[in-house]
């Protein structure tokens, strides 16, 4: 995966995509802080044709662009689903997103569960709750209480900076050591 | 699933959807003729992102509703695949052609492979070859020689034209005997 190097106030929208709630965050970082930018839920009515729901989540998506100008966009990479219309759904519902992004020239990065898990609470098993304690604690929030569908997508925004901040480190180690 | 009344020179667009490569076709029909007005398939360079894909069959679907002004988009409603990558990749073509529609103020109707083999060919387990053989028989086009993701897509219009039909030829039936 190429990615890219991350400058002075590196923004990324995180989009925890679902078929009824889309959560999103986006997170500031200039390497060593992160700063919570916004972070929400995009609810869709459960009456709208499906459709309506994709074209609700664009417009939202295409807004939280024009007005945050992120650099990147990233997602989860869900990889295992129970039944196959909820995959279905949840495809569509993330097509929407990366087609968003493609068309604002915005590159798109995936994670899974595990890595996104694994980077906020150093256990790829965390629940939760457990992500969003972790993520209220890197971004400084307190005791902010936000559902889960936004606290999941700040959590794939960390995921995205501490993987590039990962890579950074190592190149630099491997310039300094070759 | 409320259809819409067919006028003179109604306008379908039927799209066969596909992660390498997405079917389309258009048909127009008066009721009891149908003809074909374009089809063909978008082909998916395997070497782009897939986000790049996602955003080149937004602007073909774009590009054919802006050119034949069709007054339905009508796709097909898969509800088994194998391979779970394969499905939520489905998923997302699915999603792009339907917020495509959507934004363009266009109703998407689905069905399942079963209503649109048994409305082309009679046999709802008809393969490939036997709908795009009925495709070009109902459509007049004699021997043509196209893709299969490409009469599919044609299948899917027919499917939907006659569904409409069927509907109104019931309606028709309920007035007079009622």
């Amino acid at each position: 995966m190429h990615l890219p190097t991350p400058t002075a106030n590196y923004r990324v929208l995180g989009v925890d995509c679902g078929s009824h709630t889309t959560g999103y965050g986006i997170v500031e970082s200039d390497g060593d802080r992160h700063r919570l930018v916004c972070s929400g839920v995009i609810r869709l009515p459960p009456k709208d044709r499906f459709s309506e729901k994709l074209l609700r989540i664009q417009q939202e998506i295409d807004k939280l662009l024009v007005t945050y100008a992120p650099g990147t966009v990233a997602v989860e990479d869900q990889f295992y689903l129970s039944n196959f219309k909820s995959v279905l759904k949840l495809g569509q519902v993330k097509g929407v997103v990366l087609v968003t992004a493609a068309k604002a020239g915005i590159l798109v990065y995936e994670y899974s569960p595990l890595e996104i898990k694994s980077a906020v609470t150093g256990y790829g098993r965390a629940d939760k709750k457990q992500v969003s304690l972790m993520v209220n604690k890197i971004l400084c929030l307190g005791n902010l209480s936000q559902p889960f569908d936004a606290s999941d997508a700040l959590a794939v925004c960390i995921c995205h900076i501490h993987t590039l901040s990962t890579r950074q480190k190592t190149e630099m180690g491997r310039s300094v050591n070759g």
